[in-house]
């Protein structure tokens, strides 16, 4: 099944190639479009919520949240997305952990570019944990811009002394600004979706003309890593993409962090996207699942006890 | 409780470095004695059988195989070791997966250098695919040298026009024979077992003075990995090796490969060996043992059915 499943997802991709000339407005609507065929999973509960100021998505299982919250950041290059057009992949993650999400709407280029993201998922972070969660019982997770975003928000709050989330989890994170990757020539044509001139284009807006060379833009080439909460980054091998996460795996290795790199082959960008209709989506979020429900086990098995 | 398994473990391997001027004869002993308190774990048979010409350990689930054959290969930097010092690790493989494994006692060096061992490896990967045993039903593991190994059989099977197996599990794998990652200096003073004069020591036994710049002595920077299974390399952040794995991992990656790279913090080489007295040691065989069961799943599920 999986070899034409795999084809179509290409076919699809490449009848409709992502245009980063459009005007924001045009990409805002082209997603919501694209991805309104993608509604939530059952079993799970949507609520509008709010969390440091801004609009939030709380998604919840059906029969109970057994532990643990998923502060997840959704995909669009910055620019366009929101929590409802990642609940399929937030849902998802819900379904397989039994936590709750909480999706964030953060503000978006180019009326709000870089840092504005990082800000509001930093007060959502924080809020989180005035409420009295504990950080070792919250996982951040994102795909795509929102990938990159749950990296450097866990840097931001490292920086700020806060104490760290008990996982990350990047659905293929965009994680370099500078665009250095060498899958960013190797993996032309072969990616469906992107070029490196669509990238650019809109990653422009975010940036607005500020200097990539910066650990927040560009964590794969800069940041320096040491005292991450283990992390894991899943990628697949037919996008440009591709590079920022094995940058960032060895990145992370090399300053002593757990950290699993786990590449799917023949599938595009945000693959997980495809839950329900390509096989690897599925196996991925079942082991991005696991990768959760290990690591919130294994910070509550090493949380002091007693009173 | 694991903070300080890992510290004694560190401090285990700190006390009796690895000494890689030893003779080959000293090596040996040295490592039967370091192993002797590692006895394969209860649930399992051992018994003594031949593969591919070489004596082999098949260790079995006690109340049955359920399915799949893992062909393993012990460490012992192709100088030393036997399927008797990995029984514990190879052990630990079959309990959390119901399959059988064949562990391999391969030609050594410097009595028998590089290719023999891998001669071995291939004739028993042969034998058992004319055994009947579907390529599908077989996964090649082992660690450290032995690892290494279960990456460049793979490469030999696949540039022999075999078919190949369901995947490939590597510990700690030595993939570099030319010792350019950057881990072999980062990683120095922080990895308690070796040095680079000791792994250049005992690897010339190995290499006996032949060119490390071949695809199957350092696969890390120069093999083509096209068209190879799927692949989970396991390593420490604390191992001079550990760019032996990141490396492998990114070209596999850039060759459309399905790869996971599984980096566990603040551990040291083939940290397996430690299971049931350092949780990450366990934890680790336990992603082990899923993806193993994930392939053969997957593997079967694409097989042509019906007779």
């Amino acid at each position: 099944m999986s070899k034409e499943q795999r084809a179509a997802v290409d076919a699809l991709l490449r009848a409709a190639p992502f245009d980063g000339s459009r005007t924001p407005e045009e990409l805002r609507a082209a997603f919501v479009a694209l991805m309104a065929d993608n509604p939530a999973p059952t079993g799970v509960t949507l609520t509008e919520d709010s969390l440091g100021g801004r609009p939030a998505l709380r998604i919840e299982p059906q029969d109970g949240v057994t532990g643990g919250t998923i502060l997840y950041f959704h995909g669009g290059s910055g620019v366009f997305g929101s929590p409802a057009t990642a609940q399929h992949i937030t849902g998802a993650l819900v379904r397989r952990t039994g936590a709750r999400a909480v999706s964030l709407d953060y503000r978006l280029a180019p009326e709000h570019p870089f840092p504005a993201a990082i800000e509001d998922a930093l007060a959502a972070y924080r809020e989180l944990l005035e409420q009295g969660v504990p950080a070792g019982q919250i996982v951040l997770a994102g795909d795509s811009a929102g990938g990159g975003l749950s990296v450097v928000t866990t840097l931001a709050a490292r920086d700020a002394g806060l104490p760290l989330p008990a996982a990350v989890v990047a659905f293929s994170p965009g994680l370099d600004a500078t665009r250095s990757g060498e899958s960013m020539t190797t993996k032309h044509g072969i990616d469906p979706l992107f070029t490196r001139r669509s990238l650019e284009q809109v990653g422009a807006h975010y940036l607005a003309g500020q200097d990539p060379r910066q650990p927040l833009l560009s964590p794969a080439v800069l940041a320096d890593l040491t005292g991450f909460p283990p992390l894991l980054l899943q990628a697949g091998t037919n996008e440009l993409l591709l590079d920022d996460s094995t940058r960032l795996a060895t990145r992370a290795a090399a300053a002593g962090v757990d950290v699993i790199l786990d590449v799917t082959a023949d599938v595009p960008h945000v693959f997980q996207s495809f839950t329900g209709s390509l096989d690897e989506a599925d196996a991925a979020l079942d082991r991005a699942g696991r990768f959760i429900l290990d690591r919130l086990a294994t910070v509550a098995a090493q949380a002091p006890t007693g009173f």
